[in-house]
């Protein structure tokens, strides 16, 4: 199978490098930034452009991943063929591409990607959704053949997942940076907190989060709560340590 | 070494557990309720009491693990003796001892725990305080054992590593919490954001939290941020998830 990839950000070149690794051929990167287009197909050793004119049209899957701001722009500068369009933005609905191609589809991998950190690719869950079921099973097979954990979901509950997923990585991610910075502060190093960040996480594949929820704001404890507050500095961070204390708070008496 | 435990919760559990495991004789504990009493006391195999009245006087460490809340008032109805007295709260100051006891310390152990729940104890940083030097020894000898991680810190620094466990920890719990909530809506199982819970969490062991966030908000992509706010229908999350976008992006303004 030919590929084509649209977009050489953190996705694309965690994707496409997965692609190569289990057998497809990327015959093609193209990227607005010339500077990403050529880093990425030199990793992949591939043909680049920066001119969404010049796609070959000799390929058989075009996998798009670029910004979602960006994302109906490009696909209506796309010169349709018969091949499979694909895009893999969680927010964004699979009917971008009607009117445009006959055949398309969504490919989407429920992981946080960056272009530095290999990542296991087995194992991921990816949702998958095609304007007909010729293309889901073809989409299913790419997807089996990059992960082997393969759901279809619609374009409509994708959205929610992607929303839960910013909740889950890129808030939590933000949360260890507001630590690590009360950290810095104070000359004690970051990594002392990884043993714990690491249980976290582990700690949920084994118990709720409700049940798993310690500290002073499951005890609502007020002392503890206020002394903290008090410590913050940064307006910003008294912010977040308070709305998310009451929030704590607030689940757990309608759990009760 | 002969221990009695004052508190039978979260960390009582998971601390006199370990003791008991290195080779460390738990001969007592105390809880203001009796059935958390019991219940440790059975899984310790050893006396327990609901009257602080009624503490053997026949032990070397007595290991304080209550609520903040009420650490300085239990601490004020202990009968004074010569042995090493300490509590476990990262919050509070050591010198909550002071008058009380002739020997005192603190022995803080960086991690969530949960009754239900065991947890490798190897490798958990353990931060030691004592009034004397000797003290300080019989401490990190303690801690030694435990987890084999120790190292040394002042209350005023303690104070400040218990505040960024809450974001790292605490506020990352119930981060997952929202996330599992909002997939609980659209009913799509919630251990389908495990794989990324974990990646999230390692990812940091190789990159700086600002080197590893990805997601709309360090994109400052509105057009995703306000349509994930408009779906957002609980006000709480919306705050949340408002306030923590732009914290996200104030902080990679601030990197630049």
């Amino acid at each position: 199978m030919k590929v084509v990839l649209i977009g050489a950000g953190n996705v694309a070149t965690r994707l496409s490098l997965r692609m190569q690794q289990v057998g497809m051929e990327v015959v093609q990167v193209y990227s607005h930034t010339a500077s990403s287009a050529e880093l990425l197909s030199g990793r992949l050793n591939c043909a680049w452009t920066t001119e969404l004119a010049e796609l070959t049209s000799e390929a058989d899957l075009y996998l798009i991943s670029v910004k979602d701001a960006v994302l109906a722009e490009v696909i209506g500068q796309l010169k349709p063929n018969r091949a499979l369009w694909v895009h893999t933005a969680g927010s964004m609905p699979m009917d971008l591409f009607e009117g445009q191609m006959e055949r398309y589809g969504v490919l989407y991998p429920l992981q946080t990607f960056s272009k530095e950190r290999a990542v296991r690719m087995e194992g991921i869950p990816f949702f998958v959704e095609a304007h007909t079921p010729e293309d889901v099973a073809v989409l299913c097979q790419v997807a089996e053949a990059l992960s082997g954990n393969v759901q279809l979901l619609s374009s409509e509950k994708r959205r929610t997942l992607h929303l839960a997923a910013v909740f889950a990585c890129n808030f939590t991610n933000h949360m260890y940076a507001l630590a690590g910075k009360l950290l810095a502060e104070e000359g004690i190093p970051a990594d002392s907190l990884l043993p714990l960040i690491d249980e976290t996480a582990a700690k949920i594949h084994q118990l709720s989060p409700a049940e798993a929820q310690t500290g002073p704001a499951i005890r609502y404890d007020k002392n503890v709560i206020n002394k903290q507050l008090a410590m913050l500095t940064d307006p910003d961070m008294k912010s977040v340590y308070q709305l998310l204390s009451q929030s704590i708070h607030k689940e757990a008496t309608q759990n009760e």
